[in-house]
């Protein structure tokens, strides 16, 4: 396990009362909320926050961020808690700052294509919003985050292969420095050479350089025409191939999402459905009724050359909405696959040539080991997910995760390919950071110590602080690490 | 006019020295060469370097910015020297390091859509090298810039609209920092959620924060169906409603670009074209055939609507490169307008619902000026330029510029856009950078004292480091810095 750069320091009760001053019952410090507040999606044990505020505004922000400054804690901003590799987790203590009530769309401007949010909207409350307008926010990671939350950790998801990731669609933020400072980066011009782009710094930076308490995000018109189809492949060899061809050919697909035979027979167990246990490919098109059809015949041209069957379409938004949502439970829906087991994920992204040898390698591992190991994902972009279902209790399984999960990301590496193409670093992968990036990560260092020289924000993730580095082990990300509690569903949060 | 920051020292003869044993023929300190490394596109007077290196690999690059670390003298990458703000200008000085005999494509992996390019490969002999492979690298500013050069200023140009700018379009980069350590940033997989997005940091910061030496880039498979059209209208505001029009409805359009009355004025002088001399619109579709012509056809209907007229087609490629060469042509062409005159350039990008305004305010100006002055641009992409036709030796030629550009820039700025779209801060442009990013700047100064902290590269150029700020005068940025010995014609650079 990685350990904690510094021993956790108390937390000042100074700042315990100034906060409960100024934010009465929107402060909270009652083992529930801490603890709520305390995990992730991901299968690390819950590391409590000291207290948890509820800030209404960017000036209640700035308060809060003077506070702790004042009392050196850390920060943890907060959306709601979707995140994988341990993003959230206070194990460094602090105040967590839950964004939940700031939730206004602030700006939707339908002619330029783009809007502005508080940091506590969800995707899915900024589409029910986008509805009549014939507007809609593309980025979908699955789980219905905060826009804040994704562009902090640069999500991404389904749709990125042809609308991009929170990278490419975000164009301004409004940032608060490590001294209370606000700042706004970018702007609403579509493009610009205007300096730093401090706005592609700030995403994916899992808020460790600031606090950001508005977005501004590029909105695409809704497609005229959509379609989504579904097919199964004899391996999974012939169902990656047609992906491959498919980018190559340059199809301009909106969904391309790949489920191994195992995630299919969990998502059986979990929506009731009757699919056949075969590796199988989710499609979508968007475009003119023209082009999605022409498309389409594309694509099951392709699939039919590799073996391709059970070729399903569904045009309706009802039975798209369904099947999308059987892939987004994919997650959840492996838990099925061990009784009482806990799902560890791992993602990593590889350049497309190298996809189908990374995966059939990658199959072999999994074909070696005795327990549940579910791969999907996006792989139209080359990236895709396992799920480890493991008995937390038992540390043969939890040793043979870490093996699992140490031999896909350094063949990804070995592939030229990435360490995470869409979970983020948190803590769970910041030595897997280091063999990616090498000397690259004293420069994201040094990039941190300029803006957030007390390292005030979010201590321990993405990078390790140049002024408290702590020894620590190579790999063996997840030891110890597994955590008991959390089942998955969506459930609200307790209330201050 | 903005002074330099610091006086400028004298070369150290002991670096001269130095390089000239290393570096032989391949280091130049005459007059001609460091005359043509010391002036870009702009109109400013020329400002040698104190001697040219021509470096033939990244091992003679770390040599040389040790070199330079070791004597503190200013360390300037150079393309080919098509920059527009005077990004390339040694106005402290210091060695300019030539990077046009690193032009090797390094790497071109068909399958992936990406390339790995030394810094010195141009866009065009980069096209070349693709031709039969099926893809090309779509971004085009004009001129035949070196693609480190693109990447280091954050290009874009008339395809942008479609295939984004630079910064959508390095995945990594090969960088020199200032003590010589060389780091990779991104790589090749088609996303990452991996550390800190260094790429993006070092996409647009101008040669300011280390020296590219190799390039990775997306590619995108050569359209099946290619078509460009071109229409004109009766007033400016028609072709601005139909481009607006266009892309609200989310038509995928390659290429829309705006040329007012005066614009086509001169590039029929220039290229010997008989133009009706009204605001015209210059347009590209690619895709499928049927997707081309869906496309095309659309654009027609909003042409009409909108009072345009002479409706050309041009499906040849011959016909298609004649078309856009006269639009490129547009920037040099202006000079016609006024026999021994000089231009001075400026480019703005708005939100594309003020872009109709931003352009017809702009356009009260133009009338009321007694100089030629051209708009065109990128309008796509809510971007546009003006070419200011001026007597360098008249002050109230040079007077009127400047007004003309400090009204133009604060106007887009009160309609929530940039001080510049695309040609970037170079010198020309520092104060308008603060009246866009105001308190965000300070975070710019604060990454490049992280990052250069001996302000070891392109000294004062996109912000002013920190340790050396001098007074300035608030805009003014055009005084008493026309050049006068450039015609803008390309012309092979000496040779060592």
């Amino acid at each position: 396990m990685n350990k904690p750069e510094t021993p956790r320091k108390p937390c000042p009760p100074a700042l315990i009362s100034a906060l409960r001053a100024q934010f009465g019952d929107r402060f909270s410090t009652t083992p529930a909320m801490r603890e709520h507040h305390g995990k992730d999606e991901s299968a690390f044990p819950i590391a409590p926050p000291d207290g948890v505020v509820f800030p209404l505004s960017t000036d209640e922000c700035v308060d809060i961020v003077k506070l702790c400054a004042a009392h050196d804690t850390n920060i943890i901003p907060y959306g709601v808690g979707t995140s994988l590799e341990g993003h959230v987790l206070a194990i460094h203590g602090g105040i967590c700052v839950d964004m939940s009530r700031m939730n206004n769309v602030l700006a939707v401007n339908v002619d330029d294509l783009d809007c502005t949010v508080q940091a506590g909207v969800t995707r899915k409350q900024l589409n029910t919003h986008l509805q009549h307008t014939g507007l809609f926010f593309p980025i979908d990671p699955g789980a219905n985050a905060t826009l804040a939350g994704m562009a902090a950790t640069r999500a991404s998801g389904t749709n990125a292969v042809r609308y991009g990731t929170m990278r490419e669609n975000v164009l301004g933020l409004t940032v608060i420095l490590a001294d209370g400072r606000v700042i706004k980066t970018g702007g609403r011009s579509r493009k610009s050479a205007a300096g730093y782009d401090l706005t592609r710094l700030f995403v994916g930076s899992e808020g460790t350089l600031g606090l950001i308490t508005e977005v501004t995000l590029r909105l695409y018109p809704q497609p005229e025409a959509a379609s989504a189809a579904t097919c199964t492949f004899p391996d999974i060899n012939g169902a990656v191939r047609t992906v491959i061809q498919t980018i190559q050919l340059g199809v301009p697909i909106a969904r391309c999402e790949l489920l191994d035979a195992v995630t299919i027979k969990a998502v059986n167990l979990h929506s009731k459905l009757g699919l056949r246990e075969a590796p199988m490919l989710f499609c979508e098109f968007h475009g003119s009724a023209a082009s999605v059809k022409e498309q389409a015949e594309t694509v099951q041209a392709i699939v039919k050359e590799h073996g391709g069957m059970d070729f399903e379409w569904a045009t309706q938004q009802e039975d798209r909405t369904r099947l999308w949502q059987a892939r987004h439970d994919a997650y959840p829906a492996c838990l099925r696959l061990k009784p009482g087991g806990r799902a560890m994920s791992t993602d990593v992204c590889v350049p497309i040539s190298r996809l189908a040898e990374c995966i059939a390698e990658t199959n072999k591992d999994l074909q070696d080991t005795t327990i549940p190991i579910a791969l999907f994902g996006h792989v139209g972009d080359g990236n895709f997910h396992l799920a480890i279902v493991v008995d937390p209790n038992n540390p043969a399984d939890v040793a043979e995760a870490e093996r699992v999960n140490h031999n896909v990301v350094h063949r990804a590496l070995a592939m030229g390919g990435t360490c995470t193409g869409e979970h983020g670093i948190g803590f769970g992968k910041l030595d897997f950071l280091d063999a990616e990036h090498g000397g690259a990560v004293a420069v994201m260092q040094a990039v941190k110590q300029a803006i957030d020289p007390r390292n005030l924000f979010n201590r321990g993730k993405v990078i390790r602080h140049r002024t408290n580095t702590a020894p620590r082990t190579l790999d063996g990300a997840w030891s110890g690490k597994v955590r008991m509690a959390h089942d998955f569903e969506e459930k609200p949060p307790p209330q201050p």
